[in-house]
């Protein structure tokens, strides 16, 4: 592709004697939403027309159309972006967004992630072996029983202990009073296992809120956060690494799901392209609905990015049993963070809960990392 | 519905063996996010835990499920409601958000429409009218040549001009040049015609950039402007619309039709409640894909609303046909602003492009208001 062009790939349904009009109009949609006749300025054309690259015949009224479009089109605004990858085109049945590859300029602009993948392997002290995570639920918990759920998690040496994504400014559980007895319990747990579990707050509401909750997470001494991004906005996610937030982020697929962009190009590639450090996303054979393909798919585009920028953390989650860590691992590899919830939290006591930590930590620890 | 509850419908796709377990998952998916046997506390049962109200049967395997959700698992707060109406659900392919009813309180505090339809007919001098609206493209124009455009509409009587959805602060058309020129393209115009016609502008960006755009906009005179929820955020669309902004927001519906959100509680509820004066729509019969009846629902959820929010004005778009403005009309009534672009400009010169601006305005104009 040329410096000046996004690649953005499509499936589209249509018979084969439609597909080349259809495959124009979606090029057209997307920028300048007239139609040829209406744009009688031939020097729109590189400047916000781009131009159809291919179409392949994938089945039956079935194709993959791919576009460039011009990067000027985006204004390298990061809703503009979402505006030029699939803004009215979203409204239109027949199109399902497969894959975008912006400029490296662009990507360059966007950040991606800041600590990515390596980053939380250091942070979490796990250079050669994969990564464990849980979380704190179910909502309705006072700060000081979510807190003490976090110090029985960081005792077994879970890697981070998140939030659950629905876990706002409660009153019942406000967001200073758990962030700090979170901490606290995390600390707490260190002084006698020797090493350290991070609590991993989420960060929700209108931009000034997420704002707020970013600056006393940071002032508390958190060191890494979550955040849904279609939730609060990606536009506000990338702004929040870009000018406001240097831990890394954990990103939540919450009202995401319904998209009718792949998974892959969401979670895998827009995700960490607005700067998303590690993307939770439901594993194949949950409660959710992503297959096997698709979760590979997505894990594949976050460790190896289609542009210049960091690779990310895959974090396989929904829904994972205990019994099932070493398989979930085999085919992901050890490049990867295990989010386990419910497995552990439905445990009918602390000791159990502990045990079955303990358990989750030593399988995951126990699998060989291979580079 | 009591005070302190929501009232949230869905389609859910299940055996009528399944459906009261499948109910009562999506009720748990949404808040605790954790099975039945996980939740310890009886306490959590109002606070976080909600209850099934109804389980109908529309057709095989086809159910309408009525939850009336805690309003304080929802912290009320914009984006953690978002959250509880459809965060993980999102992710389920098996169901689809039908309605959303919040509280009388949760309206107050999100705000609705500030000036919604009643205000935009006194602003557009139409009080017994529907209403017209057109739109400056293609992006790749100008300031200059967008300004020309809003002259001549403005000459022939449009009530408003908006931006297109895509032009952002692109270097070939600079936010701060195309809304000084639009703005006084309509002074120009009102000099001669003595009527007022209100241009638009379309704040695009992350939060600091839409806030910058707004400021701007305000300081230069402008009257009303455009958001696209759901590529910006609607907590965004909220907070500017609770804090920052004193002027009408237009709606625009990018990104957010491949939401599995039925476009009635999307469009006609969810919009409006977050601040929405005019919410643009794909009309049924133009390029997108929405049928009369969802159509007609829209526009009565906008105009009736089901909490304590203002009325906000449906304004249907996409590929209405100048010769179509009476029947359109006759489906919607003059409660109406009609949003009709590519019709217009694809006209081959100013002259005609005029002739139709003032044919549609005068096609408006003469449809009866029947209240």
């Amino acid at each position: 592709m040329s410096e000046s062009e996004l690649l953005i790939v499509y499936r589209v349904q249509a018979s084969s004697d439609e597909v080349e009009a259809r495959a124009d109009a979606l090029l057209l949609e997307q920028t300048v939403e007239l139609s040829r006749r209406a744009l009688h300025d031939p020097g729109l054309r590189g400047l916000t027309v781009g131009r159809v690259v291919a179409i392949e015949a994938m089945g039956e009224d079935d194709f993959r159309v791919s576009l460039a479009q011009p990067r000027s089109a985006t204004a390298d605004d990061p809703a503009q972006l979402l505006n030029v990858l699939f803004g009215n085109s979203s409204l239109q049945p027949d199109v399902v967004l497969e894959s975008v590859t912006v400029t490296d300029a662009q990507a360059l602009i966007l950040g991606g992630p800041r600590m990515g993948l390596a980053g939380l392997r250091r942070l979490a002290g796990a250079e050669n072996r994969a990564m464990t995570m849980t979380a704190l639920k179910p909502m309705g918990l006072s700060a000081a029983r979510l807190a003490a759920l976090c110090h029985a998690f960081a005792l077994e040496g879970l890697d981070f202990v998140k939030d659950d994504h629905g876990l706002a400014d409660h009153p019942f559980c406000p967001f200073v009073d758990r962030v700090r007895a979170c901490l606290e319990a995390t600390l707490r747990a260190a002084q006698s296992t020797g090493r350290r579990t991070r609590y991993v707050p989420n960060l929700i509401g209108s931009p000034e809120t997420v704002l707020r909750q970013a600056r006393i997470a940071r002032e508390l001494g958190v060191e890494a956060v979550m955040i849904s991004p279609m939730v609060v906005g990606l536009p506000v996610l990338n702004e929040l690494v870009r000018r406001h937030l240097d831990v890394p982020v954990i990103a939540h697929p919450a009202l995401g799901g319904a998209l009718r962009i792949q998974p892959r190009a969401l979670l895998g590639q827009l995700f960490p392209l607005y700067g998303a450090d590690a993307v939770i996303y439901p594993n194949v054979g949950g409660r959710f609905s992503y297959s096997r393909d698709e979760c590979d798919a997505i894990a594949r585009a976050l460790r190896r990015p289609n542009v210049p920028i960091a690779p990310a953390l895959p974090t396989p989650a929904g829904g994972i049993k205990a019994d099932k860590v070493g398989e979930v691992l085999g085919f992901y590899g050890a490049e990867t963070m295990l989010l386990m919830g419910g497995s552990l939290l439905e445990s009918p006591d602390e000791t159990t809960l502990r045990r079955r930590s303990r358990q989750f930590v030593e399988d995951v620890h126990r699998f060989p990392y291979v580079n």
